[in-house]
């Protein structure tokens, strides 16, 4: 027997967007939200610890999707256990979740408080994908270079699939920004010998 | 005619960080920390704000470096322009700023808020470097990319450099850490055609 609503999650998240964006994110109660799903402020809290959760509630499975391909890929080349890594937390953005992730972006960095939350959410990726690194044998500097250079094309392809993504898909996307990311830092002619 | 005492910052600085470390952050006042350098809690809030911006005054005058620095490269190749400012930068960080930098770190990873506020500055510094190389003409995503890739390249030079930093300078590290990072993004062998 479900403990909670079946698709109560889905709709709470849905009753958030719409009203953070009709009338502000400040403006909105959780009273608010709860009542547009048509659920009580107890199924909320089963559910989201406060509104901001509403935002940030995919964070911890976003990092699991990183730490997880980095712990269980078969490759043994770092760079290609990152580009595993990266082709598994893409899954996390289907193109039907496109909508909801702009509706999002556009709210989080037009709020200062939500956008620093949406940037630390960055940090720690890269910090848990370093560690997830190290587990697997890779030292340092490489571990923290890869890690960051992970979530540095993770960020930057997710602004360019939220921009044009009805056409390409987030992993084209993250493929294209990696070859982008090697060629920017590739010397344009050799350094002398 | 000096509006303050001369001396009067460096000597707030060094008795607020023996402050810090004696007692504790959260514990210390500007009062305590103006009374250790001898001088008035007026002097104090003419050089700076609130305790913590004794641990973070130097954050505008590190970007205006990175910034400046990217401006004013006689480079035009982008790979270039960007080692020019890490260059730049790393003067911020002379061998006889170790102890500081070191006595500083420590308190500043060790306190959650401190932490954050450092690493947000990492994200300001990305951003301001990157809208420094699109006023340079560059693209993006390039423009992005590199941005991030410098900042990620200091970040991890300067940790390196925090703990070995007696043998070698922040130049030399960062020099070695970039072509680290540049190292871990090449296929260990080229992809198949």
């Amino acid at each position: 027997m479900a403990r909670w609503e079946p698709g109560s999650r889905e709709r709470l998240q849905q009753a958030a967007l719409d009203l953070f964006a009709e009338q502000g994110y400040d403006e909105t109660t959780v009273a608010q939200i709860a009542a547009r799903a048509g659920v009580t402020d107890r199924t909320f809290f089963r559910q989201f610890s406060d509104k901001r959760e509403v935002l940030f509630a995919g964070s911890e499975r976003l990092l699991a999707l990183f730490v997880d391909a980095v712990a269980a890929s078969p490759a043994t080349d770092p760079l290609q256990i990152t580009t595993d890594a990266l082709h598994a937390a893409a899954e996390f953005f289907p193109q039907d979740r496109l909508p909801w992730s702009r509706t999002r972006a556009d709210l989080v960095f037009t709020h200062p408080a939500l956008a620093e939350r949406e940037q630390l959410k960055m940090v720690t990726l890269a910090s848990a994908v370093a560690k997830a690194l190290r587990e697997r044998g890779i030292g340092e500097p490489a571990a923290s270079l890869l890690a960051h250079s992970t979530i540095t094309v993770f960020q930057v392809s997710f602004d360019v699939w939220l921009r044009e993504g009805d056409e390409r898909s987030m992993q084209d996307v993250q493929r294209e920004t990696f070859d982008a990311l090697r060629s920017t830092l590739t010397p344009a002619s050799p350094p002398p010998a």
